[in-house]
């Protein structure tokens, strides 16, 4: 790989998307969608029936991923690694779903998950003036902070109490624009169809990020309502065939954070400070993770999950912050914004945006502090008893004038969450506490007045296990009750996880209203950079991600790395073949349902393809559909050359990796012995 | 386990080791002997010969471990994860010997190992008063550490010219005083037998720092001279039975480094700053290398004995750093302190010795920076090039102004190092070197000049690929070349690993210079606070650990663990055992020569072993022996509770792991069919 070519040779748009002929960059607003480019470059024009479909086929799955419906009863497609928080609390000792999978031979055998709650976006509309009017010019960012806020609870409970829909309001363009987000929400989710992990990750951390790939990394659930499964009005049909090279395809889904909006400062600050901070981190909690698997094959299975997603992260990361780090990369940002802030100096009209790149340059100068002393604590058990200590404390005030995620319009989605009966393990409670206690320590100082009132004269590692031996909250009941004894009860409680959440958390407020106080500080200069773009691009622009529903459109596309064409699809005799090539690699062994079937399924079905779609994480799980709205594929990554795009897009190299349609049609018949699934798909 | 249960009851020794009745501390100069102790409280009085006949058996591994003559013909008992170095450096592909074990038939078939150095120790002199008299109460730091440095060389370069031998000055008591320390050199030194790193290194990561313990970790080199095996006049004899439990027994090695002497305020810098950082930097390499072994076996085999050794570290550490964070040690450090602060206070001939501790606080308060600025390159192609830069400047100045690892004394050893013919493999040199380029940058920020310099525009894994494809000093020929080429040739060297050099050694001389001013101020201060436990102890002491031959006795004893006793003897049925308890971990499974050889080995025959001996990191590989000077066993570990070991010593818990001398001899009899070699042990 040669990742100076790409960006030496890229011609580098920054800030927000201006849309450049021949650049398929995009994640679009469903209200706002690129019919212009869409219809000069590809001659397809798309009407108000074909988005709406599309958008209400969608469904976003709050832990952190994309799906969508596939069926007229309910059946729902997304990835493995989106379901394994799922398949991971579903899981016991006896039978692990997460490693082995899983398949329902009837509706009764749906297994319901714990926890899920998934939203069906329904409708937008655009609240900027309102939100804009609570704020005065006079304000302090504190107080703009706070009638911002208040205004914007006040429009979601509004909009849920006439609806009924789980009602947000989101941040678009840095603050540049506010909308509101109706949501129908399915809290009765059940597991249909999941296979094994080595086949939904195979190549584990060697191939993530990499292509070419061999990962049927898919699984199915079924949306219920009054126990029965939901009859689904927009639902995506299956493509007979897939896409063919170059094809026309579209991703809809939720992309959860995008950068390209921030100025160099913010991008050094990342660059120098944030990013090696959070690897600190991801590399700490992997270690910490793989050293508690070291217990056993118990141990290793209880840890599996959350290692996976570090790892996940830890190499996202690494390609990311390699991106920064390269000089070219950030002459170029440097560059464009230079030619920017000179186009306004010269336009006396738009001249007054310029002081925002100050003031994005003295909140970044802050934010190292922060970054440090805002106390982070890994632990379930922690953070349950976070949470009840803060919501008995704001409920002492209006909801209006609440922290946002305690307001009453996100009541009904805290407290499922809150009080899951997913598993909460012990053992690997106390290894992750007293790792997040011992870090704690380090980032503050072993004299920190909170470290000591935290640690009560123990080491990290015993107070840990005697806080977690004595902590009474991974029952569900126990926590019920807490909370139904409100914030008189709480001054009372002996559990000790209570007493150092309530130790930490005079801290967590303080850095929090820091936190907020810069955010809004960089809202309204992001608002006036987004302006100064809107100003200048002359053309329709997207926001940056903010994990709301958005359409990314692109080509099934080759690409060249050191020379080689990479083809864009691979087939499923690679996967054996890959498994051939990697002998005494565990991560590179297919399972054995897939060995037995090998004579069974045709070796010419493609199996994972690639296109130049603008995605990032967050997506997956996010159908890809062609013209007629048909799946395609499912999105599962990206090239290790797409790892920047949270600062830049290029579809020089840069590939969103799906797996393909048929495969997975072809799996559930031959190798899963789930016909009836199959049947179900797109129908 | 419980710690704090630990150091609640424990009564802690400060600063440096003043013997309390009861207590087996103490890591003792072999011309300071506790010889009142042993004579009190064991009734063994150990004559001069005694202590001349252990001294001149043991050998030092100059990698950095222990280990002892235990024939008369140059057979050289170590530890496996001693000899680990060599083992890896003998392997190739085709011959993993670090994996898979080694066994010479005839001397003809020992292995020549290609860089190792083995110190014998001769003779010991103090040389205190000259080297302190070359320092003037006026002068500043730096010129105190230059007359210090120079004096120093000289009396070694005098020492080195009259004996022939290797003269290296120690600075002992934190530079309270200073010894000459002279070795004779071996350096033809053959690999006779290792045994499977399964076996060596049972249980893993999971199992190190652990007890009770199953593992061989033991290999045997010979030494030649004149390309004959060496004849030895002092070496150690094989003892028929072992230890008894509570028999005496001592430990003759090299402790690489402890800080019972640090000021509690260097200490709160080791807790709150250096380890924090130094851990950071350990998981960051062993994420790196892990990911490098994703690549496949071959990746795996090339990244694993510096992955081991990296582990192993991380491990170490975080007992550490979880003895400094626990706030009972600090709190128990702190009153000690004072004491020691009030009763100097109190008498007018000492008052003058307590500005030692401001002073390390102010030399403390610089640390930091000096931690995060000091360029750190994790690469052996880049350590070539940076020796071969710096031996080349300083070479224009007269020996006894260079810096020391440059003086003509120690040219010889170092020559040996810099010429060696040791594989090194690009692949991984890349990946190494591309996380050390990425880390410089992140430490000191992407617009760094001397980040800008040696990336050259490139990403740092751009740079570091090109660097080390570029690089022609994996091949020894050019090293030498380049070396005889003199200064002249340097500036026209095309070698990018030499340009990478050349940027970054006037950063790295920067911070040498502050470093070596601060350890001057440290010494000068250290020596202040050595003075006053001289005069306020009242008892013979020792000094910190130096990697130097060091004398620790103690008995074989059990302890208790969570209100558990714990045996201090495992034997060979246990190792089976263990290995059927953890099914599925491969970490457990042993080697197929024992699994064949279960039948026939006497499973009551004893394994490891525990003994109160006060040993640190760099003991691996000692010796331990009972009165009679016979070899017991074979130190290679401590356990968990012994890690604190570094800043206080206790022996309520903390125990020394040996692998038992029955152990080696059955092995090697039964398992490896290397009677032969068993037969010459001690003989």
């Amino acid at each position: 790989m040669n990742r100076t070519a790409l960006f030496a040779f890229a011609v580098f748009v920054f800030g927000s998307g201006s849309v450049r002929a021949g650049a398929d960059e995009g994640m679009w607003l469903f209200n706002n969608l690129p019919l212009e480019t869409l219809k000069n470059r590809f001659g397809f024009e798309p009407d108000a029936a074909w988005s709406e479909h599309l958008m209400k086929s969608c469904v976003r799955f709050n832990v952190g991923g994309s799906a969508s419906f596939v069926s007229s009863d309910g059946l729902v497609l997304t990835n493995h690694h989106v379901g394994s928080d799922t398949l991971f609390k579903l899981s016991t000792p006896e039978r692990n779903i997460l490693e082995n999978g899983y398949l329902a031979r009837s509706n009764a055998e749906e297994l319901p998950a714990p926890d899920l709650e998934l939203n069906q976006l329904l409708n937008i509309v655009d609240v900027t003036d309102r939100v804009n009017a609570a704020v005065k010019a006079d304000m302090a960012a504190g107080a703009a902070m706070l009638a911002r806020r208040e205004t914007i609870e006040a429009i979601q409970k509004e909009a849920l109490d006439q609806s009924g829909l789980r009602s947000d309001v989101v941040t678009l363009y840095g603050g540049g624009r506010y909308h509101l987000y109706q949501y129908k929400k399915y809290t009765d989710v059940r597991l249909v169809w999941a296979p094994e992990s080595a086949t939904a990750f195979m190549g584990g951390d060697a191939d993530n990020f990499e292509y070419p790939r061999y990962c049927l990394d898919a699984c199915i659930f079924r949306v219920y309502e009054n126990g029965q499964p939901a009859k689904i009005e927009h639902f995506l049909k299956w493509s007979q065939a897939g896409p063919a090279e170059d094809e026309l395809v579209f991703v809809a889904g939720n992309p959860g954070r995008t950068s390209r909006i921030l100025t160099v400062d913010a991008l050094k600050y990342q660059r120098d400070v944030r990013m090696p901070f959070v690897m600190n981190l991801l590399r700490r909690r992997e270690i910490c993770l793989q050293q508690f698997g070291l217990n056993g094959p118990e141990a290793k299975r209880r840890a599996r999950d959350e290692l996976f997603g570090i790892q996940n992260s830890r190499k996202a990361y690494t390609g990311m912050l390699g991106g920064l780090q390269n000089p070219a990369i950030m002459a170029a940002k440097t560059a464009a914004e230079a030619r920017l802030r000179a186009q306004l100096k010269a336009d006396p009209k738009l001249a007054a945006l310029d002081s925002a790149w100050d003031e994005i340059e003295a909140v970044v100068a802050q934010r190292p502090d922060l970054l440090v002393k805002t106390p982070v604590v890994n632990s379930r058990l922690f953070e349950i008893a976070e949470e009840i200590v803060q919501m008995l404390e704001e409920d002492q005030k209006p909801s209006g004038q609440r922290l946002p995620e305690y307001g009453d319009a996100g009541r009904e989605s805290l407290l499922q969450q809150l009080l899951s009966d997913a598993p909460i393990y012990a053992d690997l409670e106390t290894a992750l506490l007293a790792d997040s206690l011992a870090r704690l320590a380090e980032l503050r100082g072993g004299n920190d007045p909170m470290v000591e009132a935290v640690l009560a004269g123990q080491s990290p590692a015993d107070r840990a296990a005697s806080a977690v031996a004595g902590c009474t909250l991974a029952d569900v009941a126990a926590r019920k009750a807490l909370i139904d004894g409100g914030i008189a009860g709480l001054s009372s409680c002996k559990d000790p996880m209570i007493q150092i959440a309530i130790a930490i958390d005079p801290e967590i407020r303080k850095y929090r209203k820091v936190a907020d106080e810069l955010a809004e500080r960089e809202r309204q200069a992001y608002a006036k950079i987004a302006e100064a773009q809107f100003a200048t691009a002359g053309a329709s622009t997207y926001p940056d991600a903010t994990f709301t529903l958005r359409l990314a459109f692109g080509t099934v596309k080759a690409y060249d790395e050191n020379g080689q064409r990479v083809e864009p699809l691979t087939d499923i005799a690679g996967a054996f073949n890959h498994q051939d090539t990697h002998p005494g690699q565990d991560d590179f062994q297919l399972p054995r349902s897939w060995n037995d079937a090998k004579g069974r399924i045709d070796g010419a079905t493609p199996y994972n393809f690639v296109t130049t779609c603008d995605i990032i994480g967050g997506n997956s799980g996010s159908p890809c559909v062609n013209q007629n709205l048909e799946v395609v594929g499912l999105i599962f990554d990206g090239n290790i050359q797409s790892l920047t795009a949270d600062y830049v897009y290029t579809d020089e190299q840069s590939r969103a990796v799906c797996v393909h349609s048929s495969a997975i049609r072809e799996a559930l018949r031959t190798i899963y012995n789930a016909s009836h699934i199959a049947e179900q798909l797109g129908r």
